[in-house]
């Protein structure tokens, strides 16, 4: 019973950390709203009027459509990832609250991008609010392989059972090849023109389902060979 | 034990996903009584001043009321769906995170909504507002019998015993009956007038009540001889 | 088992309400300090105007302490409450988001009162902002009040074992004590003078003490007596 | 059964506190980026025009880091503190309270810090931002050390098994350490400059490490010998 107790004490300290990286999550995800004021208007308040200030937030309504989808894509490879999870120790803590300090400030990078992309973005080539953004969310992306490196080291005994290889695998790969493609936009914005920038992320499917099939390959041969992780 | 331990984990996650979408409810509901500011009083400060500028504030208060219900309205209802979800899948989180996107946007709605409202709705006949806090609405609806269905549907594994027919099927009507009912509002407005259609909402308990009541008629029949789901 | 499963996902039913409120709780307390606007000092930049721009905010940092610890007070009274709490229905999850409500609108009652107390309050005689805090705080402790009578009444089955019949009586006059006494601020306001007004909490001690003592002698009898509900 | 059904009951009231606090570290964290505006640009929008604007914006880039830090680390030490904590009662309900408050108040802490540091502290020697701010976060330092003497006092039976003496002696240095270093700034900053205090708190490692030493020396020799805690 006191070793049962014990145990479901330190479960609740893992529950803890996660619930406590929802709660962050949870709300920069909501907090992206408050970037997006109700339209001033200072003339006439009729419904052209207020149709065109809505048009003016098109920019901002874009930003925060983006950055809903690529905080709730972190939140389910963070929830993904602590699903294999089973202990934590300091380290784990720290690293996980590095990882969400990029995601605390995706609000903050969604409104520069959303205030000055748009016609503007495109009139003066802008390229500062893009490399910001693109930035934070690579942040994320790094500490997002940091944390799967970190987990499944043996050494650390976070996991148990141990993440079966192929899943870890592709999850690492996966983890990489967002950060770079997304990196990938500065150079084609810097050497080549920020308009061309923008579509760089569509290559993701294809680079995405290339190594992931590559992994697969490599792996499936060894896992189906009787492996000691499974 | 390995197994209950697995068992555990497994509706940790599901339970995790649960709390999140909770928070992000949390936010969303509190976060609309920001967009009320403390009226700003230019002139002499004085108790007719202050009681002046939260008269201006009525629409307001009105929207955040209305908003306040119905995003509890969602809450509950998401709770009561969720009580019977035994399993999840990535594409449950995904449906869950749409769901939730337009949870997030209805402080914005209500926002432009009380902005707009009051004495200019009548004077302009403004319907932009309207519109846009209607489609948002209606959106979380959609979601809402989205995933009714897909959680309901056999394949997916998701319910473990099954819903039971007639809470299933009342609960689906129920979540389409709620948009469609909102939704009619916009012909009321653009086809008669603003001011009709605020008073379209206030036939939802009728309609509501004639569906529930077809669906037991047609279902407790069916229920009362013996179904393989309960 | 199955038994069991059924049992646990109840309890987690219940639990979700339960947190879903903390969440609440937890943000509208939180964004009491965002209604603290940081100084903004137009003249030139030194120690003593920084200390004259925090002078100016007094009120409002003694507005948010005491909503500070009204908030707490109620979050720990709805901590008390929902340990008796061993089951829900429909109509609890909506008594509870009416409770909910005035919670969430304290922060926009404390900035009101922030803005317009301190020496404008003292000088004009200011007593709409008094009354819509004193109004918004009574709205949450009728609804506490209304919680503990529905929770406790043994109708609705929601306490297994019941509430202690002297715990309940003190529960629900304290319940009711805090905003009748809060209330009083009004006529004390009204009819005599605002500056007393704000004192009229301090008799809180006195008679929550005499309340208390008297159901104590009336229920220890009863409880001494063997009685159904322990 | 019913004994196990009031122990989990019990277990789940003292969770409630525990998530709670975590709902408030998790917007307090969020809530620091609200304090960086997207800067405005009134001449015509260029990349060095943003970029300008951001630049402005380091000194609220520093107050945001190192307050994210320092509420990260609070939040550390209250998830280990309450890893030993198995009962609750209703002063620790409020002692909590009272260390969140601090913690609530270090986003506007932050905010002012970060609107008058950079070059205006500098130049001008500003002494008021860095106390209000050192004064809040050692507010909070010391509620910390309040609730490890309060937890780990065995009158009041709140951890079973006891927190082992090394633990607990360790956790109180440096629970008074972290708080008297950064109180060491105010004396730096008044009796001899303000910029020679913003590096007091680099002694941290040094005094932190000599302390832990000093006590380990102290009480490895007593734990080596058997003691009833454990």
């Amino acid at each position: 019973m006191d070793h049962l107790h014990n145990e479901l004490k330190k479960e609740f300290q893992l529950e803890r950390m996660i619930l406590f990286s929802d709660a962050v999550f949870a709300i920069a995800i909501t907090l992206l709203v408050i970037e997006i004021k109700v339209p001033e208007i200072h003339e006439e308040i009729t419904d052209r009027a207020i149709l065109e200030g809505l048009g003016h937030l098109i920019p901002k309504f874009v930003g925060f459509i983006i950055s809903f989808l690529l905080i709730g894509l972190n939140w389910t490879i963070h929830h993904r990832m602590f699903g294999y999870v089973t202990a934590y120790n300091r380290r784990l803590l720290w690293l996980n609250l590095f990882f969400l300090f990029f995601i605390v400030l995706m609000p903050f990078s969604t409104g520069l991008y959303g205030e000055f992309a748009g016609s503007a973005l495109i009139r003066n080539q802008l390229k500062v609010p893009m490399t910001f953004y693109v930035l934070n969310f690579c942040g994320a992306g790094m500490m997002n392989y940091w944390l799967w490196s970190y987990i499944s080291n043996p050494k650390n005994n976070l996991t148990d059972p141990p993440i079966p290889i192929l899943t870890l695998k592709q999850a690492k790969a996966r983890a990489l090849i967002v950060p770079i493609v997304f990196f990938l936009m500065l150079p084609a914005a810097y050497l080549v023109d920020v308009r061309l920038a923008v579509y760089v992320p569509l290559l993701m499917p294809i680079i995405m389902k290339i190594a992931t099939n590559r992994i697969k390959k490599k792996y499936t041969m060894l896992s189906e060979s009787p492996v000691p992780t499974d």
